[in-house]
């Protein structure tokens, strides 16, 4: 229920101050404004207020402008009674060009009188001022002419639809029935782009037949143009997805976030390259209150990133991370029990498909420095990743293999070299572990022994396992632990954190 | 940029089916309109168009009104060009009488001319159409009267501030500039109310010194009283967060959900109860877009229900839970190695302060029974506590004692009776744990002796833990592990659970 408050006279006209000085005068004096019109050519204003302060608002604009009231620049300051307000609002009326057009024909066929009309220009909101009498006309109205009742959509943009990402597509297609119908949630695909085409559809992509869409697009993969549409579309709830391992779409990333834009991504380049960039790209999404997610970044699907966050968000102080992020890793090490030799181990882990074409690009320890390197900068460290302290695990010689089958012929000799370290360690009852830790401010990825009390002694496959010592987990960690490897677990992650966008 | 356009004429005032002919005749056309205001007793009605579609739209309006234009009961369509809309966004703005006397006298100041205004009912968006060659000196005369630059404030009414909502509030008191500085982020406590009293203040209530001002209220607490005023402050971003194990607080959750208000809760009284209310508050919750939840329902701040929620909505199955999530229980039976018999145990776990003041509320199951049947319905499973098999873990004769001394008495007797599970057990290698176990959508609570190989073997202190197997966590199985007890932790599950509300 409201007032509505006109004031209106000749001397309103391109005046600047007068807005001014009415919306200042009724501030001074906190009566709240529900609803503001005034239409372009008009002389007056046009604005609501709750009905108990209407007589003071009506006062309060007699005072301030006596002297133009006296001069005729204003006639009068009318109040009407007995109204309402009725509001329609949706995130999905935002470019929907049919919504004005349906409120007010249905509206009209039940023969409500609109006395005002607002729309904000965000096109979130359209409010209608009818007369009290008509209120529940008008509801029932709008609600018959409406079924798309709070349905939330989310938009992506999907680049690099290749096993993850293909995964991922797969993943959501299976998965929208069940999340419309328990979630009212909807999730539509405006775009999708390989290395060479790319296809963007703003009534969305079907997932029956996209690779086929894509195969035969005519239109090239063009990373400007892409963000380019995807910022003019300027669709609700757009979020962008970079199944990619690209550098050159990371350097995107700043100007989609500043579009407000949300992006999720499995894509480690962004957040294990300089710490300004990582840095620059999280306060970028604290401004432009969007989403910058990459849970799968550690651990795949593994809730490993938000617990962090979480522990930090609510005031914990994290005073140890003891972590095993590599499955090829964790496998290698989990299988080296004294049954079989360190090379066998490598050699079964490179044919089950666990290890990089070169099993070197595992064991040098870099992609568990660049894992560990996003944990601490989560954690607060301001870190490079030369700042961490990473043990290669090879004999030198076995480094500079010329090729793998040399690298395995070396990898043989240096078997005697674990086996040492091994036995070394089983004397005392423990194993070996290449573990990345974070204590004191300090990161360093090391071969460690250790013994039945430590967490990661019974660690078995390829499993991933972090233990988090905090302020409040402090006798005991917090451990997470399970498989992280595969694209099934992988695209999960992404997708999880799509509906963090959104839900 | 902008087109605005003017339709007007003595033939408008009043007659209903104008608005709606108009904005049929423009969806038709599939002319988007960025803005409308019409005042409420013009002669006209004004939307903004794209500058592209401006000519069009005259066209289809003269045609649709050709009979009005020559009966002159519509005068003119009026377009104006060189216009753009400025618009001023945020949730803060709602309730906030001071923001439209702010944005107007910046813009007078600067003599800026306003064309248009429309503000819409919600208060989110006030629109002002501006003259081109206005623009920046617009956008930046209102940017440099805001400086609260995108921050976004929780509402928090808080009811139970005793050992855990006390809690609460100390850790939410030290982490406030740390959430306003790197996330933009501040939380208001609006209310806060025990069993006996309450304060309410709309302008926060602070942190210093909250106990006293409760302590002197002279308001006794009436919860009805407290949710009408929740109602009808319509803060954005409220939440209501219950911190006692109250069914009658669990009776208002609907009410409060249905407002519009978020729920954060640790009381385990509403999903525990029958299914039917339990579904209805999670469906009011989608339905009304807010957030109800209930981390610490089940092990404390360990992020067991969110993980359970992420693997079900990315379309994960879960085929079996295994889980120890009660930590007493935990500490019992891993303290339980035959060095101390089984009744000194459960006497030191009660010194420790670990088990309720007559343990047997402990070792009845019936706590561990109704969390996991919480967990049963995350999964999907439509189950009332009756549906759990629970294994009462003591004889009928300590089950019948009179008294805790008595039980004490009692529980000694059957020492000889534990001590015989536990050797039958050690002797194949095995330790004896209590497990609750959801499987083939059936849940049971019963003692297991299992081996080195199950994840829960070398468990140790009260910690909790939980393992997910699941169509993607097949092989081996999802686990989270920590410790779940004390104030410090469950506050902190319900601190986390709050942002998530917000971020």
């Amino acid at each position: 229920e409201i007032s509505l408050i006109r004031v209106q006279g000749s001397g309103m006209i391109g005046v600047a101050g007068i807005s001014a000085r009415l919306f200042g005068a009724l501030a001074k004096e906190k009566i709240s404004i529900i609803l503001i019109t005034q239409a372009s050519s008009e002389h007056s204003i046009c604005f609501a207020v709750e009905p108990d302060a209407a007589k003071k608002t009506q006062k309060v604009i007699e005072e301030e402008f006596s002297l133009e009231i006296m001069a005729r620049q204003i006639n009068q300051v009318v109040v009407e009674d007995n109204l309402c307000v009725v509001a329609v609002v949706g995130e999905n009326m935002r470019g929907t060009p049919g919504i004005s057009g349906r409120i007010f024909q249905a509206l009209g066929k039940k023969g409500v009188n609109v006395v005002t009309i607002a729309q904000g220009s965000s096109e979130l909101n359209v409010s209608i001022v009818v007369n009290k009498k008509d209120e529940s006309a008008a509801i029932n109205a709008i609600h018959d002419a409406f079924f798309i009742n709070g349905k939330k959509t989310l938009h992506l943009f999907l680049v690099g639809p290749g096993l993850i990402g293909g995964t991922l597509l797969g993943q959501i297609h299976k998965q929208l029935n069940f999340l419309e119908r328990e979630y009212a949630l909807d999730i539509k695909i405006i775009a999708i782009a390989n290395s060479k085409k790319m296809i963007l559809d703003k009534n969305g992509i079907s997932l029956n037949n996209w690779q086929s869409r894509l195969t035969n697009s005519t239109d090239a993969m063009n990373m400007q143009a892409f963000v380019k549409e995807m910022k003019s579309l300027k669709l609700s709830n757009s979020v962008f997805v970079d199944c990619t391992a690209s550098d050159s779409i990371v350097s995107y990333y700043e100007k989609i976030l500043s579009s407000g834009i949300s992006i999720v991504t499995p894509n480690k380049k962004a957040n294990s390259g300089c710490y300004e960039k990582y840095e620059n790209l999280k306060s970028i999404a604290v401004r432009m209150d969007v989403k910058y997610l990459y849970e799968t970044n550690v651990g795949a699907s593994l809730p490993i990133i938000s617990t962090l966050n979480d522990l930090i968000l609510s005031g914990d102080k994290v005073l140890k991370i003891e972590t095993i992020i590599s499955g090829t890793i964790s496998f290698i090490f989990n299988s080296f029990d004294g049954t079989k030799r360190f090379s066998e181990i490598v050699r079964e882990a490179k044919e089950k498909g666990y290890t990089e074409p070169d099993p070197r690009d595992d064991l040098n320890g870099r992609d568990v420095a660049r894992k560990v390197l996003i944990l601490a900068r989560e954690v607060g460290l301001v870190c490079e990743s030369s700042n961490i302290s990473v043990e290669n695990i090879l004999p030198e010689h076995c480094q500079n293999a010329k090729s793998v089958d040399e690298f395995f012929v070396e990898l043989q000799k240096a078997d005697a070299y674990f086996e040492q370290l091994r036995s070394d360690a089983a004397k005392h009852g423990k194993v070996l572990r290449y573990i990345a830790t974070l204590e004191n401010d300090k990161v360093r990825v090391a071969i460690q022994s250790i013994d039945e009390h430590h967490p990661f002694y019974s660690l078995t496959g390829n499993e991933n396992i972090i233990a988090m010592t905090t302020g409040r987990y402090k006798e005991k960690p917090l451990v997470i632990k399970g498989p992280a490897a595969g694209a099934e677990l992988t695209a999960a992650g992404v997708f999880a954190d799509l509906i963090h966008v959104i839900n």
